[in-house]
């Protein structure tokens, strides 16, 4: 069992759309941002880490099941836990959730594949980063 | 079994992320700017005709594949085919097809589901509006 | 002469563009979150105020000069300077700083214009509202 | 006098914020588009040929006045126009104007810098490209 990490986003106004709550594909930005910042604070292991060893993440599949509606006021926390890596991929589950009513506003999941920057192509993610993942 | 309906989208510089093509949340722009060209000009009901109803669609659930980077360049045709409706929601399928070589970058559906726009609340897909997206 | 305030804003991964630093329309994103914050936190009079006056501000000009590229990894400060009321128009001034090294990033200035909601024209500025922000 | 070019942009409802109209800063990102258009089918010199000679453009200032809202439902047209050259700055007037009423939306200028993307810093506008740009 991998750890849950969690960071807080700001919502934007630029995040807001016509119907007056945050844009549905923002979600996505904001798991992004939270994994980013889980990449530096909890696996101690920041993006331009792995693109200095050539690598980089791609997604390949996003899930989200949307619950509740954000609005710019709302507070949010976005959590992310590994569950399992395989091959060049890892899937990664996630849950955004509202501070005031600690409600899960969207889940989901998304399956990133590890490549080559220099090929394009998928690699099978390196035992040692496998490794410091696994916390 | 309904039509498959299908809208040119340009990919605009904006959209272009970090990794040098198409940030994989624009994906789903793509298929919203697609269905809402579609409602107009094959479904004959444009989103405003939904609002003076007191209608509105929100997404409850979108799921995304992508199978091949989307560059700059690239000139792409979004598909998009109704595959059915239950009470408050319908299914979309959507195919993000790359004209040079007729390849589908990312695939997917969506979950719609619809909302009184003064109750916020679910409701049920009216008969009317279900014959009007059956073509 | 009127207070400077000041936001911490979080650069995003989906803020970087194709050139790998943060795209130049954020920016304004960016000073746009900054007075939505200090609204609530410095003037005391968060948007939904206005709002619920029937009043709403929309940008009628906006100047940037751009200095130095903002990475993904810069901490950054939006400082914002209220610098006249006129009739319908407010000038704001503001000024992107990177902490690290206190330098500006981007400076430039915003004019916005007080409308009404119901009829979309511009307004006076009210004399408790010019009051509330000559702070 | 440089010729004034045109491009077709197309609205997209992601575009639309809470205001229920076009974002303030997708108009930048517009005239974006429409330069990338106006460099490959008038210019003649697609961004990837000044990539492929080490330059790159980036904006040091941008300036827009907004007279008009956009709707989503608006076709518009972005006309731009070369002012002047000189060093390693280029000057670009342009015009968002609304295709049913052919009246003007927003309008501004761009001042953009040639770099080297080796260094990152400015270089002299090649007499070549200024050439190119004659037109």
């Amino acid at each position: 069992m991998y750890s849950i990490f969690e960071s807080d986003i700001t919502i934007r106004p630029d995040d807001i759309d016509m119907n007056n709550h945050v844009h549905n594909t923002k979600y996505l930005d904001y798991v992004l941002a939270a994994r980013y910042d889980q990449m530096v604070k909890d696996y101690k292991m920041p993006m331009n880490e792995f693109h200095s060893l050539d690598f980089n993440w791609v997604v390949s599949i996003s899930h989200v099941e949307y619950k509740r509606a954000l609005k710019l006021e709302d507070k949010i926390i976005v959590r992310t836990q590994l569950e399992s890596v395989s091959g060049a991929q890892s899937k990664v589950n996630f849950w955004i959730v509202k501070k005031s009513s600690n409600k899960v506003a969207a889940e989901g999941y998304l399956i990133y594949t590890m490549i080559s920057i220099k090929t394009g192509k998928p690699v099978r993610i390196p035992e040692e980063i496998i490794n410091r993942y696994a916390i």
